[in-house]
């Protein structure tokens, strides 16, 4: 088989390494899970089958249908003060389709986009594919894992295209403040800069509320709005984000789209319709589950040996600092599995500034999660 | 908005063109729709909300559901003779993903991939957003759309590497022989080319029996097998793809698509194993619905004046002979849709082999279709 030299060598990443390890093992508890453990509620399936008997079975307009992307929009705007139109609006198969399409549209092979480490790995590989420069930004726990706007300035070179915000942050769990996404907007109007902001989190701020970079002023029209129903409405399996930005390049991202994958299925574009309409008060109810769960975690882990850690700011996301038990974090991962039969993702799996944390996913019942600690505690006495 | 150059120069196809007046134009018999006009049935629907309602919401495996693989492989086995595994097949986000994973795994920027026109267009986006070489091979009405041995073995240079077939073929609705395909294999196997066969129209053979590429001496392993469940189950609206092929590639497909669109909706997997597993009966009651209607507009195209039309052979398209009115195919489309009311596509639209020749889907009722009939009659006459 002669493969495409980019795909020639076997790739294996540390994580997946780490996914098939813990599937094979008994007993394990995973906090490696990055989705809600709740299932979608019925009634938005009951909403999928009924839009499926009314017919809603033939191809859909690429871009979604325009009473989806009204949901979306209405959405936006009552959670997050975010005024949009529907021709500003794309439905993506999955979440993670919209940075794909965006970074096709917007760049050029050898255009630079910045990451913000440590980051969700997909976007450094679709930026790959899209023949992108990485530019990786190095951040600290002191900062908040936010860049500095002076590292931010530094990086910035007359290639540069693109910067990518993921606020609340998979894996950090952190929250960029105004105060810092101020400071990037001022970078990002200097440096004609396009700001993929990925909101995919944004139903889960722990602390004060989500703020919508598009929100802040003059960002609107250089920045693209990413989220979707996965992580807020409990339907990663139904695989529907959105993008919402400037007309044209909507326009570009379906374009691209219709000959990549053509549409989003039709039942769900419906039932996330029904889902971001009408379930706000589950939106509250589920987030503050996280939250406590969240706290409980961050309470624990702080009474470990040689282990700090930040109480609830964002996502379902804990990164531990776990640089005094002084070994690497993916040895720490490896152990701790094998040992403990507590499943993590090492810091590193997200980008070199991941070194010395490890990523906890307050995805499971409290009582898994006392477990877990119950282990993990032990398990770092005796280290 | 400063897009990539690629996307930079607006970009509007004359079949949107035709697409959008159709829409604008009140009364048209819209002809050009590729797509059943059956709804899904009911309990294929059912077994969607089911499976949601056992839970299946969350992320699915990348490849697909063990089962909903297995069920392809008994389906194909069953219906075509084609042996396959689990592991060797992918399940794609609609079946326009299969063939640009599978470009994507194969083609370096600079590789050469060869289209027969006339062609389903977005082979050729795909290809060049690959960075790939496009080859189009014009073929004839009087080879039946096929290539020629001598034409094809012409057209391979030493950065050949992947052959795209489509049969039965949209646009031309035509069936690749026995014979042609040998040919075909035999070029493959001395020119090292992969081949992908889009068989999405598998069931809709109306003349003999659909001849699986991969099954041919030698083929298996240069195959990626191409198919779905939109036109065969009539189920376009849930995007549920599928490719067969090598495991290396597979493996490399689902590795791609796992940072571009991640998997596919789980219900909708589960949908599709049953469906493709329990209603045989359907497709060769809706193949002979479609080869009536195709039988039957051929007929009364054949009686109108200047237009020639062979019977139906595969799919749901004709691609009826209009030399001889002697104007341009695609003056002529906009003069049908605009002094008739009927919807159809110009050949060119597929590449410029199909000059000469319109695309005729027969997804309307007996009705709608004889009222086209009558209309399209009438125009010619007046010519």
């Amino acid at each position: 088989m002669r493969l495409a030299d980019r795909y020639s060598k076997p790739q294996s990443s540390e994580m997946l390494k780490i996914f098939l390890a813990t599937e094979k093992m008994d007993g394990v508890l995973n906090l490696g899970i990055g989705e809600p453990d709740f299932d979608t509620e019925h009634d938005i399936i009951d909403a999928a089958a009924a839009a499926g008997k009314n017919g809603f079975t033939h191809y859909p307009p690429t871009q979604g249908y325009i009473d989806t992307r009204e949901a979306v929009c209405g959405y936006w705007k009552r959670h997050h003060a975010l005024e949009s139109a529907p021709e500003e609006v794309l439905l993506t198969s999955g979440g993670i389709q919209a940075p794909f399409l965006a970074m096709q549209a917007l760049l050029n092979p050898g255009d630079e986009i910045i990451l913000i480490e440590p980051y969700f790995t997909p976007y450094a590989v679709q930026a790959d594919v899209c023949g992108a420069s990485l530019i990786k930004l190095e951040t600290k726990e002191e900062n908040g894992f936010a860049p500095l706007a002076c590292d931010l300035e530094n990086a910035i070179t007359p290639r540069t295209r693109v910067l990518v915000l993921n606020s609340p942050c998979n894996p950090t769990g952190r929250v960029v403040s105004r105060e810092r996404m101020e400071e990037i907007a001022g970078i990002a109007e200097r440096h004609d800069l396009f700001v993929l902001s990925d909101e995919i989190y944004e139903s889960l701020v722990h602390r004060g509320k989500h703020i919508s970079f598009a929100t802040l002023p003059g960002m609107k029209e250089r920045t693209l709005t990413m989220g979707g129903v996965s992580k807020s409405h409990c339907m990663t399996g139904w695989r529907m984000g959105y993008a919402i930005g400037p007309v044209e390049l909507i326009r570009t991202m379906t374009a691209i789209a219709a000959s990549q994958t053509y549409g989003l299925n039709t039942m769900t574009q419906k039932a996330a319709a029904y889902a971001i309409t009408n379930h706000d008060a589950k939106l509250i109810e589920r987030r503050s589950i996280f939250a406590e769960r969240m706290n409980y975690v961050a309470g624990r882990l702080n009474k470990m040996k040689n282990v700090t850690c930040d109480n609830a700011e964002g996502a379902f996301y804990l990164f531990p600092n776990i640089k005094g038990i002084g070994i690497k974090c993916v040895n720490l991962v490896w152990k701790l599995l094998e040992d403990a039969h507590v499943a993590t993702i090492p810091g590193t799996a997200f980008g070199s500034s991941g070194e010395g944390y490890i990523r906890i996913a307050c995805t499971r019942s409290m009582e898994v999660l006392t477990q877990a600690m119950d282990r993990m505690e032990a398990f770092c006495e005796k280290l």
